[in-house]
């Protein structure tokens, strides 16, 4: 399997990779011209690269037509976590990057043990994780962590740009199968008709409307009553994740792969 | 919520908690005399005790009649985890847990970077990890953590003896879906017919023969061809975990957490 790299600098068959990455592929690749790669755009297109040529700190190539990415799931997956202790927040972001994550939210909440502290400077860090994580997975969009928000305040205000907010609760809720219903149905009812029409059902599928999932998920503390009902009251679906008691680093990566064995986008 | 310890010394109405609980329950917790917490025999059923007294190293209780447990998936999860490097196993064993495994089976297998080395040391201390995540999940079944199996071969003999062998292969292969879907309607039908009866449908079924179902991960290197045949040959059915290349400690929690997804475990 080629290597995979992310850049943006792609244009008229044309591409460059810069920093780290160059370095990585002209020095512990050891790679020569004409050797061929995979670059992705970070937006779900890639290309087949072949190299052209290497700079100071640089490598250029140049790239046939891009092609939709076959790794990225039928939902846009935002996930809302509380943010946790220690270094766990590293944990869920990388592990939720694997499984399919797009967007990652961290916020407080009142539960929340960890405080805001260097946020600006983790943040940093943070998306350098995704970012490696999205290599390795072999993603092809590039996701991002944003700052923490203040307060689940905040984060029921961001919920109505989302088509659906699953609100995973200790205390239960409705069967995320039941929740997540609606999205399951259109999903496979593009399919068929992407199937019926002769076409690649998955690209059909893919580069029409994907439908944007918020999951949100507690710190070790969980949630409050008054969060609970504010959740509800922004619209989100209040599910359960069965009798046991998750850790709050396990019941992101489970809350993942629930909705994706569901939507049909873990097989 | 009422604290909870397993022990299996639950006879006619009595019940002794010893070792590190009990010290954990008098010294840590301060319970008194009367305070009531939930005694658990690690087989799925629950009691309700009543402090009676407290010895040199041990608690005494009166105990209600046994209750079934409500916290044990319907299929009984047998995982068989190839062994990665460092300490991520212990990652798999906790998480794994709290999700609801059953019997955790190591094992090395060609590609494994892993060698054996002071396993039955390493056992009591997986055996530990478990009984402490089991007690903090709730679980009312207290896993185990096998010696690992020396090779792939020894994974394949053991097989005959599950209802379901699921071999997660990083080349793909069948939905997760269409392989459990003999398990999954097979438990719908029985709560149907529970509930037809008026009889609480979740005991119902958990009293009945539960499906017993092999995981088989791999570890950083995954599976060789030759071991993809030997599982198939040994009547595993091979199924894929979706586009995107899952770490050795991520794969095991998202096929877990897939399987309880679709079998109405996570809800």
């Amino acid at each position: 399997m080629p290597h995979r790299y992310f850049t943006t600098q792609i244009t008229n068959g044309r591409a460059v990779l810069e920093g780290e990455d160059a370095h990585h592929l002209a020095h512990v690749m050891r790679a020569r011209l004409g050797e061929q790669v995979v670059l992705c755009d970070g937006h779900a297109t890639e290309y087949t690269a072949t190299i052209t040529g290497f700079g100071a700190d640089c490598v250029e190539f140049s790239v046939e037509e891009g092609y939709p990415t076959a790794a990225e799931p039928r939902l846009e997956l935002t996930l809302f976590a509380a943010c946790p202790k220690q270094d766990k927040l590293e944990q869920i972001l990388q592990h939720g990057t694997e499984l399919g994550v797009t967007h990652f939210v961290p916020f407080f909440s009142r539960y929340c043990i960890a405080a805001p502290k260097n946020e600006a400077q983790k943040n940093l860090r943070y998306n350098r994780i995704v970012r490696e994580a999205a290599k390795q997975a072999g993603r092809g969009v590039l996701p991002d962590v944003a700052l923490p928000l203040p307060d689940f305040g905040a984060v029921c205000r961001a919920l109505p740009g989302y088509d659906a907010a699953l609100f995973f609760y200790e205390c239960g809720g409705m069967p995320l199968r039941a929740a997540l219903a609606p999205f399951v149905r259109a999903a496979e009812a593009e399919q068929d008709a992407a199937r019926a029409d002769g076409c690649g059902a998955k690209d059909e599928v893919r580069s029409s409307h994907r439908p944007r999932i918020a999951l949100i998920t507690g710190a070790e503390g969980g949630f409050s009553p008054a969060e609970a009902q504010a959740a509800a009251d922004a619209g989100a679906r209040t599910v359960g994740l069965g009798p046991r008691i998750l850790r709050c680093e396990t019941a992101p990566l489970a809350a993942l792969a629930a909705v994706l064995a569901l939507s049909g986008d873990l097989e």
